[in-house]
């Protein structure tokens, strides 16, 4: 098992501290995404799509979704679990991951690849060039805010962001909430209490600096 | 366990054709979208994103994402599996769904919402109201037909999606495929072959009518 990783962007990082708060440990290969080498005809014969990370599998299979590479390593390292641990809990998790993906990381990922003069050309990753919308990135910054408000209002009571437990959703939403206030300089509103208080936690926790 | 659902849109149609897959059974309660019943406030108890489907498991809980409320018909229907027997074969259904779900549902959805007339101030599902922006109508078209593209480049010499095994990759695909083609008029291009070879064979499943 082999992981195509690069220290930097959110999605690759979402993998790593996955990986740290399993102990796994992983042969990495790193592919320097500043230098364009996820575009090299060597690379797109592991991903075709061009992104970063990948994982490769013992048989040869190639995986690059974010949650698909966390959902194999939960099958290898099932402790401790990040998926949830029973089937309530699970649906849960599976939720607000859907929600974090849609509502949050591709809301700053449209502000920033819609925006970026470095970008131009290339609004969605991928193997096709694809123009910027400049409307799409404000609404992008406009969902980021809302995104805010809705997380902060989950974790109210709440000490993560399904109940009592740490997992896969929480390393999600950290990702997002320092691609937007970090990357793409989206600042988080006054207020949000909640927010506040569970960013500080997770963020302290030794795998978010993986 | 309650499922809120509705007749026609695709997001619904996806847990009813996996339920069926599975034999499966489940209390329905009709929300009537076409009348705007999911904005009522009753409604909004149970889904404050306005959204249907919704599963409410018996604990009360309430899941809304698709890919939530099918993960979990998972774990209470085993069988068949439909998102993979083996852990090579589940990492591969998850990146297909996940491909499916940004580069097929949400390109489809971007083409209708940010255009039709019935839809203006709503481009986003939700509780808040969010503008067109025509020209993201236009890529979510062309985006549609990049994704009937690799579709059937993955198809090729493949009985199903992902092996010889149909599954929730297969469910998702084809439904994006009836949203593009029959409620957003995006036709399917000459050739591509192998993707009208494996569409007449899902769609023919009895499932593929609940």
């Amino acid at each position: 098992m082999k992981l195509y990783d690069f220290p930097g962007p959110p999605s690759p990082r979402r993998v790593r501290i996955f990986l740290a708060e399993k102990g796994g440990d992983i042969e990495k290969v790193s592919v320097n995404i500043r230098e364009g080498e996820q575009f090299s005809e060597d690379f797109k014969k592991i991903n075709p799509n061009c992104t970063v990370p990948v994982l490769e599998l013992d048989d040869g299979t190639c995986i690059s979704s974010i949650d698909a590479i966390n959902r194999y390593l939960e099958e290898i390292y099932p402790e401790p679990p990040l998926f949830g641990r029973a089937p309530e809990e699970r649906a849960q998790i599976n939720d607000w991951c859907h929600y974090i993906n849609v509502n949050g990381f591709m809301a700053v990922a449209e502000a920033l690849r819609n925006s970026a003069p470095r970008l131009a050309g290339r609004a969605i990753t991928g193997s096709r060039n694809v123009e910027q919308i400049p409307d799409l990135a404000e609404r992008g910054r406009q969902r980021v805010l809302y995104f805010f408000e809705d997380l902060d209002k989950q974790l109210e009571g709440h000490e993560f962001i399904v109940g009592d437990n740490y997992s896969a959703a929480d390393i999600g939403a950290m990702v997002v909430v320092d691609f937007a206030t970090g990357m793409v300089k989206i600042e988080m509103p006054e207020g949000l209490s909640n927010l506040k208080r569970w960013y500080q936690q997770v963020a302290a926790r030794p795998s978010a600096s993986a």
